[in-house]
């Protein structure tokens, strides 16, 4: 009889990357089978000029790149199966093998790495699932001259208000280098944590319900796993607010500093995630604690029930048992013995008896009450 | 049967503001629908001169600041639902849009920020509320050369006793450059965590008395919640304690080193609270230790009872059910069965048998007492 | 019926002293109503000479203090009611009117102060109460050129021994600088930790006693406040630490380096106070532990002597019951009926009815003997 | 009866190396009895050779080394029983006699030594053992110009894929410096605690799997033992970050800067096996407090059973003991007495007990069935 | 009835040494009454001679050490008792009375003190007692030109073998500056931690073996009194590692490079110390859990048996109840009531019900089969 959920699966990420990977030369690029294959789109504009295409040939899309060097371009991948277009790219931006390694092994801290050509940057996104779990991708950027790469593993991602954002042109956003938009990525992808964390809360809240409802045993295994989904999430965020630091402490070659105050605001939204995390592992301590003093508080109910059912019925039993003992009331000669058991066989000894059985009750009543146990029936 | 209070909202911070700006432009004003419509104050004086006056037209506030170089003003904002008022005085006054973006977030941690032409701090301000929750409201602070910017999301706040010192005029703080008018705000606001912690205090007894009399199965939940409020608090003052810090360690320039022994002191202050807030915290954990305790020890009577009742009545139950029992006197032959249970025939029978019971019963009470068990009822 | 003694109150601290002065201009002294009035000691003395004085005019004692710049001085005030005393003393030995303020408010963390024209100190006496509690009491040193300063608000204090010592004139205290003087007080606070230790390792003994002789429901309480106390010392001494580790790293002008050796000495002491109140904290976690693991073991103990009473008796009670039932032994037919209950008219029915319950009560006494449940009674 | 598994035996480390050496001198070498023989490994190769040889004569190997300067070399010993070998490598390769000590000693933390002429570095290998336990060997790297060896207590390792690419000659790894062969092991090295991670992970999923179904005794020992494993995985592995820290910020003469980068790739790949060790760590504390609570929640369940049952039957028998009572139906007199027990005598009383009874029952079950104690059965 | 053993003494240390020189001048010279008297030894050595000698007189010892200038001398005082002795040595090798006074307070952390012209080190040894205490003894190291002074309390120590090796000669050790003595000493004094933690081991394993054998209530105390042990160790060997850290970082003047790198090694040996007092606490802290789970459970199994045998036997009691109730067979009338309790005149009445209750019997034990609760007995 399976009561409890299973805890989420743990171990399915090294598994899949690393485990396979043992012994192999550095820079090895493994793409796991179930690896999606890769969609390329182009957004190439300057202040006037906007463009967003999909290319299905890569070669197309260098062409056109390399045709426009007065416009600013996002190249972005998503989707790692094709590893000959992988290096390719690798090849056309001078990406470093390691780093490729990087992007492809799927799981790193997000971190900022300046050796090399460009400027490599690893932010995570998160999404909370239906089963409660948290799920997290990561997003891979490269910052050039002229252009921005991005790659992701999936199809879908939290940047199209991002898109719209360029293509509406409002703001600084088409007038500004490329590490606008590098910034740009990063904010929408830890804005993106308020309202999954939103979600968190709700869910918290009807775990909450749960508690204070009708508690049942797989309650504290789920608390338990979300409190353990939100230390993956703050560990996360620790190390965004790592790079975003790195980032604010770098000279002004590698960040122009009238982009660093833009990644400031970051930094502080980052450490309000990290708040909110800490106060939802907070919460989830106490509903931790109030789980197993509930349970001892219904284990306190058990036991008065069966006290003072136990301690009412069994005496007054005890009673009844004596009058129902046969001693004899004729001694061996045939005369009457009045010392076994008179109370028998006096007129009004039952009735007798029924009261003093009733006041034993009302003592024990009386007894309980002072107690205070029969409050909280 | 709803038995415990319900947790305290905790994701309404993040809901009303973050969730629905995610994507947007940096220093985009998102204002939540609920604002309050703008109140503006103007606060000018110099040593001889002091002027306070409420007004409901910005451009007339500005008309009379340009026309007083001479004098310090403090210009107070409450309320952020006008935008365009907003937006002016961002223009006006050379503020940064994310700096204005952080004043109207209303969820900043204190902290201090060079950035642009005005020195910009931001504080927060705690109060208690009825439901024993503690409600945190930002005040953000602009300081140029000789004005002073307040924002405040409410209408009410605890620096009134600063505005009739000002108009008062005892001190320096009419003879001293705007800093000063910074340090008092924040001073104001520290000390203001003092008369919150007493109230803490009192509810914190109340909670103990509660927990010495009739504990009931809401009171750890109220322990817990108040627990991560004084966390919350923890938090914020941690924040202003580095925003004190970076005050006191900054160079002349930005703080003339005669405000910055003022600063000291309200470094002093908020170590103090601190100090409180982990004392309060370490208290929580012990209630909350002693509550678990407390109810392990009200099992461990009630277990008392039912063993001591039990204990004595199912042996005597037993003994009685003994002489209950029919064993023939008579053989099959019409002779009598001297085997079969004598004692119900023995003249002095039931006295006996009453008398070996009172032995048990003693002998049973006589070993409860030598336990120690029948001390606390 | 209370039988939890009170946690101790405390809140007492901020509400007496901060509470009242939110929003008063810095350097306000206020005075809590309960000061003792100001006594006024002062001990001058060089190589040569030694002379020791109560005064109650501070205009004598300035005047001999002026007349006297040959010797060295200690000021020593004792009590705080009286404000226009301080604010003399304030302007003639031009102390920094926040410093003042820390003076009286009698709150202050242990700490170093360089600003202004003295070095001002901050240290803590702590004194084991009566009532299991500790009292910390604040001692602020102001350190001139030939004179030093102390300031206390009661009457009684640690000193004495000093007093003596200097009158006595042994070693280097009436050759060296008054920074000395300022060490030697600090010395005698921090050694005057060590017997208060001593008398809570008494009362920690005690309540270990009481924890294996007859625990009781306070016990717990008291570990846990005891506990607190502990913290609290622990963060003075923590500060102390901290001040001494200032001192120490200050330069040769402020603290000549020749009595740094000394304050080296008091840097040792704090640690070993550190040592050992680290040492109770973890001695009075195990206490905790103790405590909650007895509760568990007596609710075992409670529970095996129910189970075993039950256990043995329940049985024997049913087979009791069993035969006393009363089946018919006759046929309506009036003809015996041998199969109802005929072993109630076996002529050894008795004795082997009695024989079989008694194999029972051997056969449970033999199990719960083999679980080891019989040993610990 | 033995019913916990016995804890891992935990001292043998100290005592089979350290417990024998008090008092020595430094750098005096002792081997443990247990020691394997020495085998003694060469690979040499540059970019046209490679060679692969094991040698059972030291001189043989030591002629063929000084014979081909133009070649890299990779020396390879494992086990240590022979001194005299060692104290001829000691000399030959100017190794310092205190890090030959370090290389038997056998239990280092991973660190790195430029002391002397060499490079010194000791790595750890995991492997996870049938009895899950998790072994640790030492690895020690010695580097000089144009040579590397390595020092291993057992004759298997994890290196063999790095041979066989070394052989293979693709990639860098034949045109780089012997440093690059040293990062390879390292990289190997730790590249290998994945698949371990991934076993220790299975075995999680089956200690979960025992949780949920049918939890035993042995089941938490079984949890903390892999607690405690972690724990040391952990130590290891933040020694390796110390190491890979200080290799990263070692000089260019030290490290080769272009050889640095590779090493960044490791360092990232020992934060992510920190990542994942903390992440089994929780895990295992939340299958503790699963257990736990599992215990409580069972208990809550037995309790119950007993409740519903002593709850419903003992007022049953109660009613039952009443009506076996004698109350005589006769006065002295031979009349009738109708208030001793007239039920007996009704026509219907024995349907209208078995009635009430009934509604005894029903009433205590629609009691248990609306505190939701007939529920989880 | 004391069922604990005695918390170990925790205060001694305190009151003895400290609590009676509270308020002395520095430098203050206080022997404990129970001091020994004082032994002096002398070592002269340099690479050809080697002397060893107790002398009873210290001007003989003095005037040996200052006629041989040539010779390295090891100075070696045991005891304390006689204070002129000491302050002559004060004198005549110029110690500063604060390190005297440090010296015979023996209640110092492992430091080391470069103040005035002598080096001045603090070890400690420890030592397992007999009743599971660990002692630890102060040895203080004095290192000048030519000489080395070590000042102990007790006569016996663990430096012997250390005194043989530099009889024997063998290695630098008679080469070397005397600063190679003092590492020898502090090298000596951290292996002999091993031996020691193989015996807390060894006790460890006991304690291990009681709890999965016959826990009793002392268990957990002398857990936790071992663990608040090893916290002292703890504690040491951190003050230690400092030391050495301290010693590593010093300046070749104050410690030879070249002696440097054995200091690098006994740092090696410490953190290994460090090691394993981290691994023992963990193992202890899971022998805790243990045992309280122990607890749990030995009550889940009490509470088993008692519902087991109490669920079978109070409902079959209540049958056997009914049937021994005394409803009349007759009505008023003298006719047959054939409603009242019918069975008890059925032909095979009470055959049928113990048919009846037997397999009730059989319904609980499968019942409780399937539940799993009769497994473990």
């Amino acid at each position: 009889m399976k009561v409890f959920p299973r805890l989420k699966k743990f171990k399915a990420l090294q598994e899949n990357t690393f485990a396979k990977k043992v012994g192999q030369r550095p820079g090895y690029l493994y793409v796991p089978e179930n690896a999606h294959g890769p969609r390329m789109f182009l957004l190439s504009f300057n202040e006037e000029v906007f463009e967003q295409k999909e290319y299905s040939d890569y070669n197309e899309l260098l062409q056109y790149f390399r045709a426009n060097p007065q416009l600013q371009h996002w190249i972005d991948i998503r989707g790692y199966r094709d590893i000959t277009l992988l290096e390719k790219i690798l090849a056309d931006f001078q990406i470093h093998p390691l780093q490729m390694e990087d992007v492809i092994s799927d799981y790193q801290r997000p971190k900022m790495d300046t050796e090399g050509k460009n400027l490599f940057f690893i932010s995570r996104m998160i999404t909370f699932l239906p089963d409660h779990c948290l799920d997290d991708d990561q997003i891979s950027i490269f910052v050039g001259a002229n252009y921005i790469i991005t790659f992701q593993s999936d199809y879908e991602d939290c940047l199209d208000v991002l898109r719209t954002r360029i293509k509406a042109g409002r703001g600084v956003v088409r007038k500004s280098p490329v590490h606008y938009i590098a910034y740009a990525i990063m904010d929408v992808t830890i804005d993106n944590y308020f309202p999954v964390l939103a979600q968190v809360g709700d869910y918290l809240e009807e775990l909450e319900d749960t508690l204070f409802g009708q508690p049942n045993k797989k309650l504290l295994n789920e608390i338990l796993n979300m409190k353990r989904e939100m230390l993956k999430v703050r560990r996360i965020a620790w190390s965004e607010r790592d790079k975003l630091n790195e980032i604010l402490r770098s000279d002004n070659n590698t960040i122009p500093d009238d982009i660093k105050i833009y990644f400031k605001d970051v930094y502080d939204h980052i450490v309000q995630v990290l708040d909110i995390v800490d106060n939802y592992r907070e919460l989830m301590g106490n509903l931790t604690e109030l789980y197993l003093s509930n349970v001892s508080n219904r284990m306190n109910e058990i036991m008065k029930v069966l006290t003072i059912i136990s301690s009412i019925f069994i005496p007054l039993s005890f009673v009844a048992g004596v009058y129902g003992m046969n001693f004899s009331r004729e001694n061996p000669d045939g005369t009457i013995n009045y010392l076994n058991m008179p109370e028998l066989y006096h007129p009004y000894g039952y009735i007798i008896l029924l009261a003093i059985m009733l006041l034993i009750l009302l003592g024990q009543l009386y007894f309980f009450y002072r107690k205070g146990w029969l409050r909280s029936f």
